[in-house]
């Protein structure tokens, strides 16, 4: 079976932390892909504490949920360059291709896009780490699944078009 | 191994044509992508013709370089819609790991997105089969690699916040 169907979006986690070792295979998953002209132009931020997960999901109107997963990692790109955003989206997918090689679950979480990119919160960003000149782009929660989830059967195939 | 690092962006291929049953799988791969509310807001145009690959090469100004990969991969996204752009480019991604687990070279090209969403030639992705409104957001080069590539040592790691 490809990771692209063990990949299923996983929205109920255990309350087992993400391993030291596992955070630093997907940093090295995440830092590994590719970007134009080889520019990454990439910050990503990883929290682990849930008081503050639980903050930024409360900045969100209605509020945010992250799945009380136990790591939230989130992705800026650099405002300048030559496709930040399209590289920062392929790195945080490398994450989650990684987190299904090695049995975790994730879920991509577009709240957090928001909160990270509105005007009212520009300082949190930088309160987390992130240099100037970086807007979020997405994030993942991730953890140990609690769920299983089958193959989709939902999905269009009617999206091709074949010139051969 | 992850595939993180087997995944290199490959630039040179063997004449072998991508088989069906690995364009099959590609295909597979593409539409078990996650999407925002599921929307699947993607459109993908594979061209396994090289006569058309060279035109669309030329197309663009200096010249654009698909590598003679014997498969181009193009991906569009609806214009409307809650995250089109980063649905398809994570569509795209889940293409270039599954080239990687099959044992197929990919590598981005950034040329084709200018090419297609260019207005003077408004009228390229219609005849190529795509519906109306939607725009490109990338392709890929596919094929049987012709060459190795170690890991890469040029990565920054200071692109992380950790806050535990």
């Amino acid at each position: 079976m490809m990771l692209a169907e063990k990949r299923r979006s996983i929205r109920s986690f255990t309350a087992e932390p993400v391993s030291h070792e596992d955070i630093s295979a997907l940093m090295k998953a995440a830092v590994l892909s590719p970007s134009a002209m080889n520019e990454q132009p990439w910050f990503f931020v990883l929290i682990t504490r849930s008081d503050i997960i639980h903050q930024i999901e409360a900045l969100h109107e209605p509020a945010g949920n992250c799945h009380d997963a136990p790591l939230l990692w989130i992705g800026f790109a650099e405002n300048e360059g030559i496709a930040p955003d399209t590289d920062t989206v392929l790195a945080l997918s490398s994450v989650m291709y990684a987190c299904t090689e090695r049995g975790l679950g994730s879920c991509w979480i577009a709240f957090v896009q928001e909160v990270m990119n509105c005007p009212a919160y520009c300082k949190l960003s930088t309160a987390l780490g992130v240099p100037e000149g970086f807007h979020c782009v997405g994030a993942l929660a991730i953890g140990h699944p609690s769920q299983e989830k089958e193959v989709p059967e939902d999905r269009r195939r009617d999206v091709f078009s074949i010139i051969s």
